[in-house]
């Protein structure tokens, strides 16, 4: 692998009972021809024995992740007794999935890690053991010092990135949470993202308007005039390369987007609808804004078909690739 | 063309001076590679001219358009004097596109055509010359002695069909027009559509949440349990099949779009952005509920780009065969 990072990453397996430690085994399964390079997972191997026959190697220093890579699935040991049935979310499984989140980072932070994947949690299970954060973004943005209100997700795939402004709210309520302040910090979030993490020296986002065909002018609703427009007149006045408001259904289609390097949406639908209807398969969440590199693939934990052999396990595939390439961006910047 | 209607299609050119006249020419040049069946033009010839330099073959009878459409555009003259400068619309030209749709609905209605096609109007024009309705669709609907509110628009791609529920609304307003009176009766003008237009006799239809994750039960927003999913069970109740609401970030890719013929979406972006995405060069604007046959390319005059020939014709002539297979299907139904 060229892009190979010098470390390896650090996965997380996420809850022992979900499809996460199904799809990581699969990856290693699969380590060529999904062209991944050397990870250690990190968590209970019985969750991965469970629902895998391949060869586990255990190892207890991520360094020696390398040279086991070529034999079985790296991994660093968690205890989870009781939480190995899939499908059966336990509270011992949160515990060992907030462990093996902490520990995940943690080796991040170190440098012993390039960077981190995070397998998919169950919330409501963590909340029930205390867990303080809207999810695992969050808790990552704590660890490494950062406020949570300064790192943005992304969506990210093979021919589009979208950076969703708003994320989990009501849509009839989008609009009280919309300032300009919120879209500039939103949008300079990703423009530094894209430079630090993708390598783009220069470069361009695109900002979606809010209502239909962008507001017509203020025709379809004043949401773009009196709120996008100005956050997008202070980002160009700081020298960024952005556009907009455009209207957000002529925004996606492949010429129009070879025009910019990421869309900058007002809500949850808007960001997602496109790149889960293009790249459902490879869409990544990349979190922007740490001093650590994280991905995950966005889907959940999926308890409904754990242990079935069913899972995918490309979104993960795509999510440790992407870690990997931003892990490399960022050790040798332009 | 195993799919021609026996009656040549009825194709208005649009506003004269936008590139609707340049699109219809480039079709019919391209009939065999586009495979398009026999269809005649309504407008004047000086507004094909102006762009396109091949055969036109000026008939006053739609009858004569099959065997015209081996030598040359066919087209049924409208005199459109002093509105034939591409880009720069005018009063005279905004009559010769009114004429032009009135005409070719009176073909279909009359029976002499099998369908119609509308090139894209202006609607600033039509306004002011005392047009009346909010666009060409409202106007067929009035021809056809059939109410604005049970026709609805269909956007029709190779692998995805959706029907807004709202259309030019503002998103912040859209709360208040979503009832679930409006959802059943879009709904089943769409289901009825899929079987008179597209000869699909158990039609499945999905039906889109509106907030986040479809409202996730009632956190993220109460549309989906208090207004859409009444009229699921209204349209189920009816022996319709009909499935949601659906959160709409995970309803439009390839697996997904599998399990249903449209797709029902709430508001304007909802159902543009999947189709624009993955279909932006063939959706086809398909109005169902009428008596007719009505389809559109979904796109507009695009003043900007007019006479330079640049205009993509794959958009009309997607709008073309679509009409020439409903129109076979609506003919002889299974």
């Amino acid at each position: 692998m060229s892009s190979a990072p010098s470390n390896p990453l650090a996965v997380s397996l996420g809850d022992p009972a979900g499809i996460g430690p199904e799809v990581i085994a699969k990856c290693w399964d699969s380590r060529s021809e999904l062209q991944l390079p050397p990870f250690v997972a990190i968590g209970d191997p019985r969750s991965v024995t469970a629902v895998w026959d391949g060869p586990i190697e255990v190892i207890d220093d991520p360094r020696d992740a390398d040279a086991a890579f070529d034999v079985g699935l790296p991994l660093l040991q968690l205890n989870a007794a009781g939480a190995d049935t899939p499908g059966h979310p336990s509270v011992a499984g949160a515990h060992c999935s907030l462990d093996s989140l902490e520990i995940a980072v943690g080796l991040a932070r170190s440098g012993s890690a390039a960077a981190v994947v995070t397998g998919p949690v169950a919330k409501e299970q963590l909340y029930a053991i205390g867990f303080q954060h809207p999810g695992q973004t969050e808790f990552v943005a704590e660890r490494c010092g950062v406020s949570p209100g300064n790192v943005v997700m992304m969506l990210a795939g093979p021919t589009l990135r979208t950076v969703p402004v708003t994320t989990h709210v009501r849509l009839s309520e989008v609009p009280l949470h919309l300032t300009s302040a919120l879209i500039e910090s939103r949008g300079r979030a990703a423009l530094r993202g894209l430079q630090r993490s993708f390598g783009i020296a220069e470069p361009r986002l695109a900002v979606s308007g809010f209502n239909p065909h962008a507001g017509e002018g203020g025709q379809l609703g004043t949401e773009e005039v009196e709120i996008i427009e100005p956050a997008i007149a202070a980002l160009a006045a700081e020298g960024w390369r952005v556009t907009g408001p455009h209207p957000a259904d002529t925004m996606f289609h492949a010429r129009a987007r070879a025009n910019y390097d990421a869309a900058l949406c007002m809500y949850h639908d808007q960001a997602l609808i496109p790149i889960k209807a293009l790249h459902f398969e490879e869409a990544v969440n990349v979190t922007l804004g740490l001093p650590i590199v994280r991905t995950a693939p966005d889907h959940g934990t999926a308890f409904n078909i754990a242990g079935q052999d069913r899972a995918d396990p490309r979104p993960m595939a795509a999510a440790i690739r992407m870690a990997a390439q931003a892990a490399t961006i960022r050790s040798d910047p332009a």
